[in-house]
Parts: structure tokens; C-alpha cells; sequence
């Protein structure tokens, strides 16, 4: 029998870097990658700028990113011009702007260094969620707050089936816990990897939605630890928020693998729906 | 009786940015902050680029900083080159190269708005941790690890009071826990505010302690929340780990003001000190 070439990933084709004739790099970013109103997810523009970061890299993959999310980005074609900092043996720096009709929209920190699948001397345990096919998949949560999540491009793109146990809000009980958790993967079957897990970093709906306040809450910075290579399968990502004040929301994400190993971390400073 | 000036503090001195002729900021390290080795600790090098920022900015407050820590840095003269970018009612966005002798040593960017103290919607509790007078002092950790923490001139600059619950290691019994808890407050006798606050987002020495892994543990990337005005008095600062592996180290701080309000938070990816 011989072999055939898996389906090209839509999530691949989505991210893709090139270089641009007389320097600098562009991509194409897809309109599919929204969370409502043609604005485009926060984790796919900081994945797509980290393979521009790679590109120019001695080192294969991005293990630190620390982004500024300047203004709104929309689909179409991008810029990203890569500044390469110090580079050694073990790590090397770099920072990104990705740049629209409009300007610059995403500043971004970048440390590259090569990740490994060896078991680590510490980590925190997974905790524990009903597995993927006992979770909450979309047909549950098709409309939330008023907004048909369903017209939202993300969740088509990126299967996600919630933890029962944070997803009250749901059925119009919010648990009053900022506390999300659920099984994500790429519904174009391509496995995860660390750009799957930038992506993951900011993948759920926001956590105040627990508190029974919806809407959409924009990010300002981003920060997000890649921390080994993940198992093919379900990755498992909780979101938590530890303050709401002043209008500000942040979100600590933790994701592990298929086999239960913390493969990233995120932490993100967002405006916060206002109560209704 | 007339009121006398309070003296100076010497934090506010070590962080001080003046506008350079001709353009530019510039500010002089103090040797007295440094972790050993005539190196600098990230969060007082953090809270200098904080100041250029707000220098330069319509709102007076750092918020959010995502800073790559390029290189070692030492005392002296820096300068420090602050590229505004879009700025709002709410909130502006800026990005602060820190320069010394040997070319740039901390790029950062950093979103300044503006901060208050008004109650939270929804906080995370403070830790349980008795009152700093009975938490351990730099006397019951003279020497850790082969190094006299004395004579690391953040130890002096900051006074530490650790929680016996997370100091095991003091006595040669690290908890295997990656957490360490402590009080702090400027040795100078100054209250926080959110430039402290940085300075308190990297100030414990590494989790890595806890599990029996001594030594430096440079970081290699920093973000830093601040989430409201503090007020007077100790703050409690939690240091947790979530993972170790392949050489690399996060940590993830909280941090209370003494009314147990959490005012800030900050993650770090460093490098791990080798198992012995």
C-alpha cells in the first residue's frame, strides 16, 4: 500500500510565515480564526508570529513569549519584521511586531531554545476532568450571552468540550468561580505542537463568563511558557482568573498533554465585560 | 513643630531615570541590589525600565510588564530608549530597551494606565502565614547553599521574613515543594507602590531552594501584573514552581498588601540550578 500524504492543516496553512522580497516576512491570516466580530484570536496571531520568530532562530522552537496586543487585528495580509537579539548555545532572543493596514497590532518577546519530550524533575499533576467524551462539546453551548458561539470561526477551528464541573454558566448558573476547564484539539486533525499550544494558551471562553459576566474580554499582554514537545491527543487546558477589579481581568492558564505532563503555562491581562 | 522631610529613600534613588541631553533616558545602577557576582536582581532592573516607561506616558501607572532578560546586567550608567506606541483614554503601550556597556540587557514592554484601590469584584484570598515577627529573618539564613545570603545586597535592601511552613530547607530540609512564602518590605523604610511591587515580583530566592537545587537561577523572561495601589506595610509575596524540567524553572508569584488585597502577581521562566 502505499503511503498518502495527511490532508494539509488548515491550522498550518492559517499560521504560515513567508519571506517577503526585499526583506521582512508576511503572512496571510485567515478570516476562519475569529472570536466575533472580525476580530482575530488573540493565540493564533501570537502562534503565527512565533513561527516568524523560529524562522530567523538558530533554534527550533518558542519556548517564551511575551506579547503586547497594540490594537485589534483583522484577516488579511501582515507584516512581521523580527528584531534577533542575543543568540547562544542554549537560548536565543528576539523580538516580533506584526503589522496591518492600520500599523503595528502585536509586540512580541520571543525566546527560542529546543524542547524536549524527557520527564521532568517536577510538575504539577493534571487535575482531574471527565474524559474529552463525557465533556460539554459545542452543540451544548451553541448560544452564550446572546452570542451564537457557534458563528464564532474559533470554536469550528478548534474542537473544545468543557468540564461539566466550570460550565454552569451554561444553563444560566455561573459557579461564581472564574474557573474554566476543557479539552481542546485542532479540528483539522494535525497533532498538537508548540505552536498548537500557543494557540491552546488562549483558547477558552473567558473566565468571568463563570462569574455570569459575558461578552468579550480583549487582551492586552500575553505571556506564554511552552514548556516540552506534547503527546499526540486531547490536550487539557484550565483557566483561572485571581482578580477582577477595576475593570482588569487576568487569566493563568495551565495545559497538559494527552498524558497528563504540563507541556505550557499562560497568563494574560485582559479588560473585563462589564457586569450587566 | 515644623515637619521635616522624610529622608530619602534609597530605592527611589537606585531606580531614578533622568532625561539624557540629547535624547534618551539614563539612570545609574546601584551596586547594592545585586543577587552575587555583581549581578543585578531582575525585579529592581524591571522597576527602573518601569520608571523610563511612565516617564514617557499619559497615565501614571505600570500595569502590565513582559521583559526578556537579554543578558546579565551590573551596576553603572544605562540608558534606556522608550518607543511609545498606541496610547488611549484607558490605557498606553510602550516598549523600553535597557543599554549598558555591552549593548542591550533587558527589552521590555509595558502598558501603563491607571491604577486605584477600590474593592474588588472578585480577589483571591491571602495565604494563611503567621505575622512577619514570627517568620524567619535573614539571621536564621546567614548561609544557604555554600552562599552568605548577607552578603547579597538585595537581602539587605529588602527585608525578607519567610513563612517556617515553605523555610525547611534553612535547616537542610527542603519540603520537596516548589513554594516559598515570605513578608517583605523595603529595608529603607518607604511603602510600596507599583515600582516596589515589581521589585517584589522577583524577590525570594528560587523555589528551586525547596526542592534541595541551591544556587542562581537567572531569568530568562519576566511578566508583571500590578493590579492595584497597595497599601502600608509588609506585603505577602507566594512563589510557586510548576515545573522543573530540562534545565528550565517557572515561578509564579502573588503578592498581598497588608490588608490582604492581591496587588500583583508576576511569572518568570528561568534557568534551573543542577541537581547536586
Amino acid at each position: 500500500m502505499p503511503q498518502t500524504d495527511p490532508a494539509p492543516s488548515a491550522f498550518d496553512a492559517a499560521t504560515a510565515v513567508t519571506r517577503a522580497e526585499g526583506g521582512g516576512m508576511v503572512a496571510d491570516l485567515d478570516p476562519g480564526w475569529d472570536v466575533g466580530g472580525g476580530i482575530l484570536n488573540g493565540g493564533y496571531l501570537l502562534a503565527t508570529a512565533a513561527r516568524a520568530a523560529v524562522l530567523d532562530s538558530p533554534h527550533p522552537h518558542p519556548v517564551a513569549l511575551a506579547a503586547s496586543y497594540l490594537r485589534a487585528t483583522g484577516p488579511g495580509r501582515v507584516s512581521l519584521a523580527v528584531t534577533p537579539g542575543p543568540a547562544g548555545r542554549t537560548l536565543a532572543h528576539s523580538s516580533v511586531v506584526l503589522s496591518g493596514a492600520e500599523g503595528p497590532s502585536l509586540a512580541v518577546q520571543v525566546t527560542t531554545a529546543t524542547l524536549g519530550t524527557e520527564a521532568p524533575d517536577y510538575a504539577l499533576p493534571a487535575p482531574d476532568v471527565p474524559p474529552a467524551e463525557e465533556c460539554l462539546g459545542p452543540d451544548s453551548f451553541t448560544s452564550i450571552g446572546g452570542r451564537p458561539t457557534l458563528e464564532v470561526g474559533l470554536r469550528t477551528r478548534v474542537e473544545t468540550r468543557l468540564d461539566p464541573a466550570t460550565a454552569g454558566w451554561v444553563d444560566g448558573q455561573p459557579s461564581g468561580e472564574p474557573v474554566m476547564r476543557g479539552w481542546v484539539r485542532l479540528a483539522d486533525g494535525r497533532e498538537p505542537d508548540p505552536y498548537a499550544l500557543i494557540l491552546f494558551a488562549d483558547v477558552l471562553p473567558p473566565t468571568s463568563w463563570a462569574l455570569g459576566r459575558f461578552g468579550w474580554a480583549p487582551t492586552v499582554q500575553l505571556q506564554v511558557l511552552v514548556r516540552a514537545l506534547p503527546a499526540p491527543g486531547w490536550c487539557l487546558v484550565e483557566a483561572r482568573a485571581s482578580e477582577v477589579a477595576g475593570g482588569w481581568l487576568d487569566e493563568d492558564y495551565r495545559i497538559w498533554d494527552s498524558t497528563g505532563r504540563l507541556v505550557a503555562q499562560s497568563r494574560q491581562l485582559a479588560r473585563a465585560p462589564r457586569p450587566r
